[in-house]
């Protein structure tokens, strides 16, 4: 089911991450260019993501024919596990952006519906982490097929884990992602701003210049720099030592934050939330990976983690878990603060999913459940 | 989701065919050896087989993961095209049996439900027809957790096609099938008969002695030779010449039904429905198939055709045409007064999926709404 008139222009807009699911999708990983040991070890992880989740909403868990068997022996009956072709798992970035509209009636139209962006692995042929993508391009569709929801496709490159928003007319991104000449080389920022209004239902987007150190496959995706937690108030990544390369970008972004207001013309409070301190990828994990048409990985690589990386299920908080101790415990602090009405729980072993070069906002997608 | 209490202990039973349907559930051919030149024909009737039946109701599509795109191109768009691996198309027989529970409040409980048989490629490994049937064993089980639906696996090896009940309590099945060795040599008719009644909600089964003449691929399924039109009423594959091998097999199913009485204790109205004039499988069309490890299908064979092999499906009756313009119309005139709340369809070119083994019923797999 495709329709032609822009999502704002029918009643849709984007509700905030914190807004009620219906369900949360993921994928499976399986690419042994990219998860190293034939992905077992991310598998495994995935596995307690899609679980965790599972205590708070419903999870579809969707896996490439090949491997649907041992997707479903690997998760607990509670959640779903459907067959689907994908080149890598990221559905934060290949999967639908979910809109609800305002006016169904008004519109004799469904409440839940999907933007399908353009995707082109993250930068194209050439800076792209992998030279074919033609299955992760029907993910989105697939997906809004499953539940028969209707589909908005749309031409500009974009992935889901580049946009953030708080549900009442706000959009924060990041320059160095959206203005990269690899994605749309063709749109100015005004172009981009109005396609996201259009199709996100939103009045205003802060820009932030950038995303966090080392996020290069994804060119500084905000959703591992900075989210929402509530309307007015953003959670960032941050860092105090000022050797670390990330300071700069913290503080840069902060200071666009702290002199910026939002659709509805509040100022923003601004929660610093620490990143684990440096972590590198091993001889040991590099060597496990096969060469394959992916991005190659190398030992000694900083890895892009940031607690910021989170997804927010109905009434919990699922993060990563870095295995720094005493960065991962007040990471569960400062979460449990900034959500009281919400479970934190911590997912030990994601350095696995950093690895890959994400974390778990970037695996999951929550599905709105679109009432009131 | 899985349940250890029987269905019918559960409060379900497998309603008629022609009670009101949420969806029809199809596969897509594809196989080789089995759909002549690499199932371009096959695909093309089945096309016109869901595009008919959405005319009705809603229609789901299964198609592997490589048919995907081929499945989404030739089916109109208000058909759900889902990926699902299948060694197959045959859903009537590998797709789950839907029942509805009578009482979903008092057990708060879903109200459909689905049983998974087990499925043994109609005969096992030296009678079967075909040799691996790993993928078709996990349909039924797929269908349902598309839907989460709860899941009543079985161990009984029983294909959908060769029972047909009138949801008041009555089954009729064929010997022919259900009590040949290649299917559960362990089981007497007594016990058969024990596991139909926990597992459709039947009081009283109707064992015809014979399928369809020719019907070699299936034992004889009931559903290309006899069927309820409504309770009380059953239609038969019939012929009136006595030198074809299908007349001894009508007349002695007809003696067994006109002494027949129903679960209600009703003697049962009989409509004759005559089958096409002999169709043999042309040299041309055994040419265009490639030897696999699936049946041979052999030039000159006498094709299994028969109108009884339709769907009922909301508002409507999809039945094959098999280009013998007498018999073709005498069926749509019969189906049209055995039904007449509801609109015939004949499809053009059924002819096709006969050469593969079946017609349109055995394609097919209604999805009951479960509501009064």
């Amino acid at each position: 089911m495709e329709n032609k008139a822009s999502p704002a222009e029918r009643g849709y807009h984007m509700p905030a991450e914190w807004e009620n699911h219906s369900q949360c999708w993921m994928g499976w990983p399986e690419r042994p260019d990219n998860w190293r040991e034939d992905a077992v070890h991310g598998q495994c992880v995935f596995a307690k993501v899609a679980s965790a989740i599972s205590k708070f909403e419903s999870v579809t868990v969707c896996a490439r024919a090949s491997q649907w068997a041992n997707a479903r022996d690997q998760l607990p009956q509670n959640i779903r596990v459907l067959e689907m072709s994908m080149n890598d798992a990221w559905f934060r970035d290949i999967g639908p952006t979910f809109v609800v509209c305002d006016r169904p009636l008004e519109n004799k139209t469904q409440i839940v519906a999907g933007i399908d962006w353009n995707f082109n692995s993250w930068g194209g042929a050439i800076e792209g982490c992998y030279a074919d993508w033609d299955l992760d391009s029907l993910v989105a569709r697939k997906i809004l097929e499953v539940e028969r929801l209707i589909r908005f496709p749309h031409s500009m490159v974009l992935e889901g884990g580049s946009i953030h928003v708080d549900g009442e007319g706000t959009c924060i991104t990041t320059e160095e992602c959206l203005l990269n000449p690899n994605r749309n080389p063709d749109l100015t920022r005004e172009d981009i701003e109005h396609q996201l209004k259009l199709y996100l239902g939103i009045k205003k987007i802060i820009w932030l210049p950038w995303g966090l150190y080392g996020d290069d496959d994804t060119n500084g995706h905000v959703d591992n720099m900075c989210c929402f937690v509530k309307p007015g108030v953003v959670m960032l990544a941050w860092t105090d030592d000022e050797h670390d390369p990330q300071y700069e970008r913290s503080v840069e972004d902060y200071s666009i934050l702290s002199k910026a207001t939002d659709a509805q013309g509040r100022m923003l409070q601004i929660i610093k939330l620490c990143i684990p301190r440096p972590l590198f990828m091993t001889e040991e994990e590099a060597a496990g990976l096969k060469a394959l048409d992916g991005k190659q990985r190398i030992s000694g690589t900083r890895l892009a983690t940031s607690y910021i990386n989170f997804y927010i299920a109905n009434k919990g908080i699922v993060a990563p878990a870095f295995g720094d101790e005493e960065r991962d415990k007040e990471a569960f602090c400062v979460l449990s603060e900034a959500f009281p009405d919400r479970e934190v729980v911590m997912i030990p072993g994601a350095r696995e999913i950093a690895l890959a070069g994400g974390n778990i906002h970037c695996i999951t997608q929550q599905h709105p459940a679109g009432l009131v």
